[in-house]
C-alpha cells in the first residue's frame, strides 16, 4: 500500500492535464488499480473504505425509511431481459453474455446483470398477492457489468462497477411516485452534505431516460477544469411498464386484481470519482470528513532521544479522538521520515493533520493542519476533541461551499446559440438555456457542440422565452452540458 | 413477505422428511427463493438480514486483527486462471464462462470467479515490491460462482453464494501459518459462539485439500437426522504456490528478493444452511439470538375497545428495548390475529416472545415465551430490560449446549470396518478412526459407505493404533462420515 514508487507525488497539475491528474491521483493514493481485463478495476482498501462510508450512510437511510436489503445472482436468462421491449434494446449491446459452463455450452444464454429490473420482478410476481404485501421495498448492493465501448476512465466510466438498485412496488401511482422523490431527497441530502457536491436535480429527457421508465429524475454535478456534468445517482418511476409483462398483480381492499406502480434507483461509485474532480488539488485528494477513512492523521515528530515519549503521546491523542468517534490514525511508521509522511498524507486527502514534536507537548498544545486550507491552527492539549470536531466542521463546510461557488459561477444562461456555442468551446460548465420539447433541437445541439440536456430543473423559476436552437416558443428550462 | 400463502406452516416433520422439512422452512419462512436459472437463489430480506449479521460480526473482528477490504471484478481472463495448474485443473469443470459482449465474440474466455487467488494474486505482484509493503491482508464480500453438477439445496449447494475470501501475504512461512489459525480460531468462536453449532476443527486430508494449498484447515459440524457433515469455513496455507508462478516477490531487510508466504480463507452463507438444519425444529426454524434479525417480537393482544392502549404499551417496550440495543419488532398488524402472529413468528425462529395483553399491563407484569424451550416466564415490567437480556443468553446457551450433546452422543468409535459400515448405514454422525495415510484406503472407504474423511482433527489424544480399513499401523485419528 505504501511503497515509495506509489507514493511519489502527482507530477501534473490539475489545471493543465486534467485526465492525467485524475488518472495519478487515482493510482498514487491507492484508490483503485486497473483488473487484467481492459475496462475493468480494483478498488483497493483505502478506496473501498469510502466506498464503506458511503455505503454506510445510505443503508442507515435506507433502512429508516422501511427499505431492507436483499441479494439476487448475478446471471440473467435472456428470455426474461427481453420481456421489456425498451429495457431489451437498451441494454443488449453491453451485455456480457455466458454461453457455456465448464466443457458444456448452455441451451439458453445468461447475460451478466446490466441492472436488475428484469430478474427481481419476475421473482417480486410470485411474492406479491394480495395489497397486504405492498408496498415491497428491497435494496440490492451489488455490482453491474455493462461492456464499455467508449473509453473508461476509473471509476466514472468501467465495466464493473459496485452500486446500489432500489427496487420498490407500489399500491398506488401516487405513492410510488413519492418514492422517486423520497429518494431523490436521501441522494441530495447524501451528495451535497456528505460528499460536499452541489447537485441540480430535474428530469432527464425521454431520450436520455432510464429505458422502461415512465420518467427519470437525476442529480447532476459539475466537474471543474473540463466544465463537465457528472450523472451522480437516478431514481426512476416505472410506473406500471414492468408490472404488466412480469405479471406484478395485487388484490386489492376492493378485492379486485390491479398491476402495481413500481420505481428503481441507484448510485454508483462513480460518486467517489466525483469527490476526486471537485475537491482534489495540485497535491492530490482532498476527502471531505463526512466520508473520509482517516479523518485526523497524527504524525510524531521526534529525534531517536525523544522517540519513545513523543510516540506515547501521540497514541494518547489517537485513543482520545477515537473515543470520541473520530477516525484518527497515529503514523507511527520508522521507516519514512515525517516530511515524507505530510505529502503521503496530503496526497491522500485526509482532511486534518496533527503534528506533534516534543515543543509542542512541552508547550500543552496541539498543532492541527488543515488539508483543504493549507492554514495552521494552535489549540490548548484540553480542546483536543472540540478543535477536532470544529475543523473538521469548517473543512466540510468550506468544501462544499468552493464547489457552490464554482457551480454558480459556471453556470451561464447564452443569450443566443452562437453564445451557447462559444461558451460550450471556451469555458464548458451548465448553460441554462430555453427548450422546444422537440428531440430535433435536442438532438442537432449534441451534434453541433457535444452538450446534451442533462436535466431539466424542478426549479423553472428562470426559464427563458425562447428555444436556444429552434426560436420557437420554450416549454422548458433546460441545463445543457458536455458529460463524462 | 407475509401473505397468507407464505405464512401456512411447515407440513413435515423434520425427523420424518428431513429434505422437505429444510426446503420449507427456507422458503416458508421467507428466507431465500428461488432464481429462475436452476441452482441459483434469491436471499429474500430476512435472509439477507442474517447475512448481515454474520458479516458485521466477522467484518469487525478481521478489522480488529489487520485486515482491509476491497473490491475484485467477477471476470478473470482464462490464462490468468490457468497460471497455478492444480488450481486450473480443480476449478475449470465448474466454471461459467462469458464468450461474448454484445454481439462481439471475445478473443479470450472470462471465467466468473469461482475463488479469486489467481485474480487478486496478479494485482498483488504490481503492489509487493519491499518488505515495507508486508503483510497485506485483504478480505472481500462478494459471491462465488461454480456450476454445480450434483443436486443443489438453497443455501448449502448453489450455484452462486454469498461469501468472504481472505487473502494475505507474508514475508514468513511462520507468519502464514499463524495467520492460517489465527483465522481458524476467530471462525470457531464465531461458529460456536454466535452461530451455537459445536464444530470439529482439523487438517483435510491431501485428496480434499483447496486445489493449489499446501494443506487446508477446516470446521466440520454435524447435521442432524441425516446425520451428514457440513464443512463450515476453511483457511488455507498456500505457501508459495502461488507467489512463484505469479511472481510475488519483495525486498527483504537483507535487500535479497523473496517470494512471499500466502494464506486464503472463506466462510460463506452454507453456515446459515447449518444453524437453519441445526437448531430447528417441527415448527420451523429456531435462530441463536446472536445473529436472529428479531430478538424479540411483541404482539400486542387486545380486543377493539382497549387496542390503543394495549398497543401504546406494546410500543413503549419495543423502545426501551430497542434503547438498550436488543432487535425488538412490534408487531401491530391488524389484519392478522394474535394467534396467527404466534405461529408466523415462531416458525421464523424469533428466540423470544411477549405476549401483551391488558391484563400484564394492569399487573405491570411482561409475559416472555421463549421459542426453544416453549415455557413462559413472567417478569415485573420494570425487570424488561434485564430479564430480555438474561433469556436471550440462555437461549443462546441452550442451543449450543444442545447441538454439542447431540455432536457427542453421535460422535462413534467403530471397532471394525463391519461396525463402521453398519454404524454409517443406521445412523450416521461422525466416526472416528485410525487412518494409514494411504489414500488408497481413503478412497475404498468412501467407494463402499458413501463417508470420507471429513477432518483430521488437531486434537489427536484418542489416535486408534490401527488403520480402520486395512489394518495396518494408524498414522492419524480421522473423523469420517457422509457429507453435504
Amino acid at each position: 500500500m505504501d511503497s515509495q514508487k506509489e507514493s511519489v507525488g502527482i507530477t501534473v497539475k490539475k489545471n493543465v492535464d486534467f485526465s492525467e491528474w485524475y488518472t495519478q491521483v487515482v493510482l498514487k493514493t491507492a484508490l483503485a488499480d486497473y483488473a487484467p481485463v481492459k475496462g475493468f478495476i480494483v478498488l483497493r482498501p483505502y478506496g473501498y473504505a469510502i466506498w464503506e462510508s458511503i455505503r454506510d450512510i445510505l443503508d442507515k437511510r435506507f433502512k429508516e425509511t422501511g427499505h431492507q436489503n436483499g441479494f439476487l445472482p448475478v446471471l440473467i436468462p435472456e428470455s426474461l431481459l427481453a420481456k421489456e421491449e425498451a429495457h431489451f434494446a437498451g441494454f443488449t449491446p453491453e451485455v456480457f453474455w455466458v454461453t457455456k459452463a465448464g466443457d458444456k455450452e448452455l441451451d439458453e444464454k445468461l447475460a451478466l446483470r446490466p441492472t436488475s429490473e428484469t430478474l427481481a420482478y419476475s421473482i417480486f410476481a410470485k411474492w406479491i398477492t394480495s395489497y397486504r404485501n405492498l408496498p415491497l421495498k428491497v435494496n440490492f448492493w451489488n455490482s453491474a457489468l455493462r461492456a464499455e465501448i467508449k473509453s473508461t476512465k476509473p471509476l466514472i466510466r468501467t465495466s464493473e462497477f459496485l452500486w446500489q438498485e432500489g427496487h420498490t412496488v407500489h399500491a398506488t401511482d401516487e405513492e410510488a411516485e413519492q418514492e422517486v422523490m423520497s429518494i431523490l431527497n436521501i441522494y441530495k441530502d447524501f451528495i451535497e452534505n456528505y460528499l460536499a457536491v452541489p447537485v441540480i436535480t430535474g428530469y432527464k429527457t425521454d431520450s436520455d431516460k432510464f429505458v422502461g421508465a415512465k420518467y427519470t429524475t437525476t442529480l447532476e454535478g459539475l466537474m471543474p477544469v473540463e466544465g463537465k456534468a457528472l450523472q451522480m445517482g437516478t431514481s426512476h418511476h416505472l410506473s406500471q411498464n414492468f408490472s404488466k409483462p412480469f405479471g406484478i398483480k395485487y388484490l386489492g381492499k376492493d378485492t379486485k386484481e390491479h398491476f402495481a406502480w413500481q420505481t428503481s434507483w441507484g448510485i454508483s461509485w462513480r460518486v467517489i470519482g466525483g469527490v476526486i474532480m471537485v475537491h482534489g488539488d495540485d497535491r492530490g485528494l482532498i476527502l471531505p470528513p463526512q466520508v473520509a477513512p482517516i479523518q485526523v492523521v497524527i504524525v510524531p515528530i521526534h529525534k531517536d532521544k525523544n522517540a519513545k515519549m513523543v510516540k506515547e503521546k501521540a497514541r494518547e491523542i489517537e485513543l482520545e479522538l477515537k473515543r470520541a468517534g473520530i477516525r484518527a490514525h497515529m503514523d507511527d511508521r520508522d521507516e519514512y521520515t515525517s516530511g515524507w509522511k505530510f505529502n503521503e498524507w496530503e496526497m491522500k486527502g485526509v482532511p486534518l493533520r496533527i503534528n506533534l514534536g516534543p515543543k509542542d507537548i512541552e508547550k500543552g498544545q496541539i498543532e492541527f493542519v488543515r488539508r483543504d486550507a493549507k492554514e495552521k491552527k494552535h489549540a490548548e492539549q484540553e480542546k483536543l476533541v472540540d478543535t477536532t470536531i470544529s475543523l473538521l466542521a469548517q473543512v466540510q463546510e468550506n468544501l462544499l461551499a468552493k464547489a457552490t461557488e464554482f457551480l454558480n459561477e459556471n453556470t451561464f444562461t447564452p443569450v443566443d446559440f452562437e453564445s451557447f456555442k462559444s461558451i460550450i468551446k471556451v469555458k464548458g460548465g451548465f448553460l441554462l438555456a430555453g427548450w422546444c420539447g422537440q428531440e430535433q433541437c435536442e438532438s442537432k445541439i449534441k451534434e453541433e457542440t457535444g452538450a446534451d440536456i442533462r436535466v431539466i430543473p424542478f426549479n423553472q423559476n428562470d426559464k427563458p422565452a425562447t428555444c436556444i436552437y429552434c426560436g420557437r416558443e420554450s416549454k422548458k428550462a433546460a441545463i445543457y452540458a458536455r458529460a463524462y
